[in-house]
């Protein structure tokens, strides 16, 4: 499986491929005929990107992953979550397909033998190797957060310049200078992102009261991810801000005897396939606790991702796919 | 005259005090049966603050000091203009008050004897004199520009940070820190404020393409507005960015013999007047070429303007009231 959902502004392949490969994977076990020992569920993930909640929702809430606060938010009559949950049930409708009223605790799916998870690479490490496809050791652990400054509103003209150096703003950019640099003391081994700055009130002429920055950082290390998050509370708290965590989703391994079973495929079918981490978070995070979990990536041509610019050959998708099916038959056979 | 819009998140007194004052103002002449020489006319202008156009409207509007841009949009039918003034024309029927007809042409006052404005001043510098009133000397040079960064879009994790030094909130960030730092050498005479960074797409996990900073400075001297500006042309360019100009006031010299008729007045009445420039535009700036134009300021106790904290005492309004009529009974007295 995979998401359909997607992030603003978006691509045509993250996660839409992984969906259509296993459709067409199922497709083509049905038209062959291919027995199969285990049954094959195929699933389209709802809200992998966090438009809603933290993100990878769909699998989370199959796996009983949610947040307390999301437990919460879907006890609550007037919920948001409630609301966005019951139009997606009416547009589901709308499209002639059924509502599966299972409750949670029964779906949640502890006997399955593994979880299989085909998605563009989102960054340019298949590029640099050379590789259409790859298996996937491990994703990174991301860690989200929302900085507010908080400074006094007034007239942009009357306030003098030596009164301004509380300003949100320039502490904005002290803060970015400061982070930055520090993220970037770690080499290859952490990434970060300020998504957004939102600025209150926002008019030319009235100096902010406000400024809030969107802040994540990945790494594979935990450590890291630790001492990244230590330094934003100091980095923040030296500037008068209050740092809110939105979320910290752990790195995941993923399981050595499915990535042994992608890569013997791969010699099988004389596709390269190379054994990289993924700097994305997905939804095999979800499953990587409960059942031996993997993940088949194809190529990204321009290493761009979450934008227009991300693209991916026929003939690596097709690679990725003939990946992906041999995978599972392979599992299939393998497992008991 | 004076103005009643105002800006997000106001306080009560700026422009509406103004206008209140010389209601009250003519209530007094005409319960004390003062004859006067000249005809009195009392204005509410509308989007001084610039709402939707670049502020001063309605007084730029009568003295025929549209932009070309503005003009432009009022021919055009459709115009969001046009709309907004064809809202403000339902509304002010709606209240029982006429909309007069009249071309701008015809209403231009070329002929009048004086213009005078009172005003909550809006820095703190009648506080810091102890003084209750003001006497305007000028009015400061307001610059607007509109800072577009544009970077590659792309996946929060999975780009490098060694590829993220051309990342738009990096460049936001120096681009603030070089230029806060600029704007300060000029020490009290000049003041700059980023009132808006609008960050695009704007998500946790997207890398953004696009950043907009909303950059406006002031001074009372026309050399340093244009060093400024090309010191931002600069800073900018270098950083890739585009500078749009959204809109200069040059600086404003108000009338000697208008201020001299204040300062008698304030004599006469044995109130506290202090002789002080203006850090702030006023609808005055847009009289000044045509007529002896002058301003009243009453002290802000708090010095903060365009948020809630603005203050003034009763004193001092009662204060600034009779020195405004009193000052328009001198000129009223002195003009042919």
């Amino acid at each position: 499986g995979s998401h359909v959902d997607t992030v603003p502004a978006p691509g045509l392949y993250d996660g839409a491929l992984g969906v259509l490969c296993g459709i067409e994977c199922a497709r083509a076990f049905a038209e062959a005929g291919y027995p199969g020992r285990h049954p094959l569920e195929l699933i389209a993930f709802s809200d992998e990107e966090g438009s809603v909640t933290m993100g990878t929702w769909g699998s989370r809430a199959l796996t009983a992953a949610l947040l307390d606060s999301e437990r919460h938010e879907l006890s609550c009559e007037d919920s948001a979550l409630r609301q966005t949950l019951a139009q997606s049930e009416r547009l589901i409708r709308q499209l002639g397909m059924c509502v599966d009223p299972t409750p949670l605790e029964e779906l949640a799916p502890t006997r399955a033998a593994a979880y299989l998870e085909l998605h563009i690479e989102q960054g340019a490490l298949l590029k640099g190797l050379g590789a259409p496809t790859g298996a996937v050791t491990g994703i990174v652990g991301v860690n989200r957060y929302l900085v507010t400054l908080r400074g006094v509103a007034g007239h942009a003209g009357t306030v003098p310049m030596r009164e301004r150096r509380n300003d949100v703003v320039w502490r904005v950019a002290r803060l970015v200078h400061s982070y930055w640099s520090y993220v970037e003391s770690f080499g290859p081994d952490a990434v970060m992102n300020i998504g957004d700055i939102d600025i209150h009130p926002g008019s030319f002429n009235v100096i902010p009261d406000r400024a809030a920055l969107s802040v994540e950082f990945r790494s594979l290390h935990v450590p890291i991810l630790e001492e990244l998050e230590r330094r934003l509370l100091d980095v923040a708290g030296s500037l008068g801000g209050e740092v809110e965590v939105v979320g910290r989703d752990k790195p995941v391994s993923l399981a050595p005897e499915v990535r042994e079973a992608t890569l013997r495929a791969a010699a099988a079918l004389d596709v390269a396939c190379a054994e990289i981490p993924s700097w994305a978070g997905h939804d095999a995070m979800s499953f990587a606790p409960f059942m031996p979990t993997g993940m088949v990536f194809v190529r990204n041509t321009t290493g761009a991702s979450h934008c227009e610019q991300e693209a991916a050959d026929r003939d690596d998708i097709q690679a990725g796919l003939e990946l992906l099916a041999a995978s599972v038959m392979t599992l299939d056979a393998a497992q008991a």
